[in-house]
């Protein structure tokens, strides 16, 4: 296993943590990198089920400028376990609760280069349950039903790679 | 469409630039936003495709200090296209060229924060090929059948959400 031989903190934004790592692969082969922590929390992902369709949100996503096709999702507050963060996300973002969520997988994001994980939870037995979250402005809700899935995939524009990575889990579960 | 107002760099790093964004949703709905820009070059992921097998390549990385099971990958180098980038990770990191290279879709990673897009390459008909890449040691190759993906996909430990973005897309597209 490669050692970690030397870690500066290069910066500390609101965000964002951008550290340098010297690292020994064996044989003085050093090499240095640049990685990005996360708070180290975690995010959770949703898939929220009801009635064969799946609840997708169209959202504004600053970093390209342009609104991106994603399921509902956020990060875990202090305090919270996972399937609480999911529950509230999910009110806030599509204005349901679940009465029957469970994790079924954690997504890393580029390894190499972040620190940060996504757990996904399948929502299932949905009831109407609104709160109200941070997000800028309303976000649009996409039904698909779970047959249309792959045509949706190629047809939305800007979809995150963890979404795609829960529509295959979905798949794979719910057959 | 959400406006940007104002935009400044906080920091420019060896590989990170992260910025400030303030935008206005409408009637004076002004957020702040940090987003991380990448080259605007992108990357490439291929899916290398032989005799039913997929060949995933077991890396380290660093920021979660740990190995990863991923596909070969990499940063498009100035003037290359997508399918030589492609070409050439291949040859890297798994030892293969392909005769067969196929552009099939084009991954965001959470695009409210990351500006960085992975243009997904199918490649077939493969034949060795080395060369010489950056890698700070030997990948490990691994295959997997293309009927055990998602066994597979339970195994391994640290799979990036893109690879497995790439199965999806790789099952739907191979039957």
């Amino acid at each position: 296993m490669p050692k970690i031989i030397d870690k500066k903190t290069i910066i500390q934004t609101r965000l964002f943590k951008i550290e340098s790592l010297d690292i020994d692969f064996g044989n003085n082969n050093l090499h240095n990198f640049e990685i990005i922590s996360g708070s180290g929390v975690g995010a959770v992902m949703i898939i929220p089920f009801i009635e064969n369709d799946i609840l997708f949100v169209k959202e504004y996503a600053a970093a390209i400028n342009d609104y991106s096709v994603t399921l509902p999702k956020g990060r875990i507050d202090n305090g919270e376990d996972i399937l609480e963060a999911a529950n509230r996300e999910l009110q806030e973002e599509v204005g349901f609760k679940s009465n029957e969520l469970k994790h079924i997988y954690t997504l890393d994001m580029a390894p190499g280069y972040i620190n940060h994980k996504t757990h996904v939870v399948l929502a299932k037995n949905l009831e109407v349950s609104k709160l109200i979250g941070d997000e800028p402005e309303e976000l649009e809700i996409i039904k698909c039903k779970k047959d249309n899935l792959f045509n949706f995939v190629n047809e939305q524009k800007n979809l995150d790679s963890r979404a795609i990575s829960c529509i295959y889990l979905l798949e794979k579960i719910i057959t």
